[in-house]
């Protein structure tokens, strides 16, 4: 039995639930969920991931501790990826990263459709370093905020069909991510929308994909390399003393 | 029950035996398996996968027609994946494309150890086409064909070893992966190999990491984009009519 | 006397006669020309392309065994040039590689306007794969299938012409490719109308641009590497017997 | 009279004092410092890094309220640069971004010598991410950490010297970047090396050309696009009061 | 007192004054300015640049002599920047160049709005010889001469508006570069107009911004690598003896 | 009957004679040759190329109006190519470009040996430039002065196949392009050292590579696109009158 822990990157109760992938859990796999105790209350800028990393961490030093195989941070900026790499051993997966090395071997092109025009910049500078950006066909937005999706779900719905078919027509784009994990559950009814326009092309919900690749990465044995994500050195550290002692 | 089917691109019986994956079934997750009744009897060359592809397209079609859930080429030139993504619509992965996106994942750069002087070129192409080459360190041969591997197992994983040390230790190789699908099961005595020359690097076995990704792309409802793999359409074949009849 | 011989890797009779390139005889230099005996009636995909390459890698052989100073694939897919490089010394030339290569060092950008859609993706990962993708500035496509070119040929031109109009006025192309063989003889009424309205751009019509590339490559006495394309080792092959006898 | 803020991104006191930059003071031209109130003793990783941003965008917020006409955050991973300029409108400069695009502008290739073995990633990433990374001949590191350099700094120069030599020699360096800013005023030292040994090669340090740079800035009067990085919107947070006061 | 030397490189007197920059003079830092005696009227072209060279090093060559600190070549197209390099050892700095790579750290993207379509091409090659072709969202032109700037300058300030505004909403820049020199005093109504339409874009000036950028690299005590720059072998020279003797 | 036009850089008569490419006549195909009346002796910097550049146009424009129906500039600097390219409409070949893109076809990477280490940085450079650095393995020097090459003609062959050698087996070149034109004839003797060492790769001489390239496009119709080299609006000039005039 493998567990796969996800860190819903916010002091928001309910933003995820695990009842939201209660489907993808298999005989031999389980899911566990964390938030944050200390951050914001959604993540819209480098500003709101800055102030949620190092909760994030906490989080993910918890789960490795408590026997989890693999951590998801549950938002598109990947936050806090690359030093929960650095602290554990466990695969720590961000679902942008993983969304985008996954279109890229299913199609030709990709785009992502987002929450807000200023998240824009930061999804481009993530393809950058992935290494994605030449396959990146646009990054587009919905003008709509995190916290209101749920609310709005039906509108929401409709602008990400309407922003993913103009990706495909306009941008040429093979390949459509939901550029926020809040979208979660819409990829169906965009994939629909674009097919009743002729084009038969797979969106990407992040999350479930990130889950499956975890599992998959649990499942092959592998693992960041400790090369590239070395731990870190113990050092004097004010302010983050719980962090300290795991160090 | 998902069924992935995994192709062995030759002519040569027993190049890959169920039993190598069987510890990666699960009690949802099943394994089929075919060879090719016309082809080359290794690949090590852009000239023996040219004669290998129609088969493998043919055995791809079969294992759609017969119900499996996605395809995997067992090959790191990754021989016939395009073309059996134009026939049919579940996931068709291939090796190299899929331990080369991992890779870019896992760490910083990657370098790939492969069997002769011969195929390196051609790694690095595939490389190219990916997208990943700025994260390739470098592509290394060990020099022995093919055909020769599972009889100098030994020999061929002392080889392995050495060189993947020269690319972590030269080259700057945060991850290995193995650049070939016949080095399958030396992963773990590469690592240890590395972790006592003080290298806490992963190694990435070609085929387990395929299967484990495509069962994910499986779960997570995911495939290629027919808007980049568009059917072929029907037309006047001369030669391969088995395979016309299922355009 | 030099000699070039085109490979049409097409089963169609008629598709190429030596009388288009009749023109581009000289003094010193001849053609000769061969189809294929299986294959498919026209390449519009990647499987069409696999099911066309084992004859025309046995084509190349032949005409190297039969004197021929060099190869030329006729088809902007390249189908074949890479496992034929390996079988052969002579220069195999793919007239995509070459026009897109030539297209480079003529203008900053450049556009290939081709026949279907389906084939856009195909040629952009032509372009990456041959690093000149920075230079591209679009695919565009005419929407009529490679078979009806000869028999819409005044449509063809008009739609090429208009295409290329919009890849220079609106991608910013600086050269034009034409993106299909069967276009053969459409460059100079594209170029009349696109200098017509204001754009002085050399068209590209790739038949006649390899050929004259093929007979620069055969006087510079210059060739492949075989570091890149070594001779395939020699292997038990079933199903193309006519082939392994020449490795 | 121009004000320009340095951040010593860490808890110990005295590792930047203005007295190292007392000379590149002018007429119209004053510094001031901070430090932070809690993060880590020093920076060597991305965790390391982590743990200062929130209290260096609390000292860039000051800054700017206090007066100041731009934000130096004085450590070569550039640690917060970018949630800082969400925050506030004054130029926020990074040494590592800095000197990596002035390098780039000085010779046809760099290197960047930093401190250890764990660093080198990070290095490579942000080279990356700021697009430079096609000039970049190496990165390489002197093991030796950040702590330790004050007391060793004699040692610290003779390994940077030896170091950068061998970045010019056997990776083809034509300019050499101080890869941490705790290497402060080693640059002469390291330049007279090289030139003892043939090399006519500026090296950077980085903190006086961050500094140089932003007073540039401030008399161009240039700032970072509010398109890329908009101000954050106000949301609830918790465990950074402070910080949410200024949003 | 450091003194910053610009080359005006061409014939036609008061192109450039120093009353243009005598904002930026400071009690530390002084402006001399010299023009060509033999070249064009003005740059725009390839042909303009090559003409206007061998007088643009002489002055070089002369300003330092004469004790300058550094020198600026006041095209956008940086003629004879490298050239100068070499021969003397005091900074050269091309404003394309400098405004580039400050844009590269000002944004995620940036657009370059210049005189003429026949500039386009040269701006695009810049961008990419300077390795920031990644970062540029396009260049635009205005369609104006660069000896009409002057007597039709609110013209050119009105079509630099519209055209910058074209730059951020379809192509997606996030800074502006102003492409001619002669543009100079311009930046600040354009940005009044990005912003009265809603874009917080800040617009590079690019003498004003390369002057800083001069004075910046002066007082770091930087220069260009003379690895990459090497001082010119003495040799036989007809026609330009005046630039041999100083060889 | 076509002519190409050579013209040889430099004010040395003698460095390049018509014998040489006399062998590459046709009885369709002459050639004619000019030097320049100003400039260097010989061409190892950008300041040479700079000063060769005015006259190199004037003889690239007498040659189009004396019929000539293209036009190679004999030097891998490739000095004057795109102003010559603004001034006519003939094709304009420079060797490097020309060379590069050939090698780019040729094999999966490429290695440029060349005289001197000052010139290795412009040669990186020219790859940057046309779009081919990803291919280039490396560049190498022999360290031999241009002007020395015909007295030290054994020594020069010697040094290159050296050198040459050391690019396949240490940097991994898989085609080698003479780095100078001045090494005319040697490629024949480092393909022989090179095959003796068990490489079979090709080795491009630049000129009679660039002399077949310019025949071909000259037999296929092609020239430079008007749309990147356009013809330079009339200008007042001063010390180029002669130019102007053509204008």
């Amino acid at each position: 039995m493998a567990e796969i822990h996800i860190i819903a990157p916010v002091i928001t109760q309910g933003m995820r639930n695990l009842d939201d992938i209660a489907h993808l859990a298999r005989p031999d796999l389980a899911f566990s969920l964390s938030v944050l105790d200390r951050g914001p209350a959604s993540i819209e800028s480098e500003y709101d991931e800055a102030l949620s990393v190092p909760a994030i961490i906490a989080r993910a030093v918890e789960a490795e501790r408590n026997g989890a195989d693999a951590v998801i941070i549950d938002c598109m900026g990947d936050p806090g990826v690359n030093p929960s790499r650095e602290m554990i051993r466990i695969p720590v997966l961000g679902p942008a990263e993983c969304s985008m090395h996954l279109a890229a071997t299913m199609g030709q092109t990709f785009s992502v459709v987002t929450v807000l025009d200023s998240v824009v910049p930061m999804l481009n500078n993530l393809a950058r370093a992935y290494g994605v950006k030449d396959k990146l066909a646009s990054v587009l937005a919905v003008d709509m905020p995190v916290l209101e999706i749920e609310q709005r779900l039906e509108e929401a719905r409709q602008r990400l069909a309407e922003t993913s078919r103009l990706a495909v027509e306009r941008d040429g784009a093979d390949v459509i991510i939901l550029g926020c994990t809040g979208f979660f559950g819409c990829a169906d009814a965009i994939a629909a929308h674009l097919a009743a326009a002729g084009h038969d092309v797979p969106v990407i919900d992040p999350i479930p994909a990130t889950v499956c690749m975890a599992d998959a990465m649990v499942r092959a044995g592998l693992r960041h390399s400790k090369k590239t994500y070395a731990y870190p050195r113990a050092k004097t550290l004010i302010g983050y003393e719980m962090l300290h002692s795991t160090g």
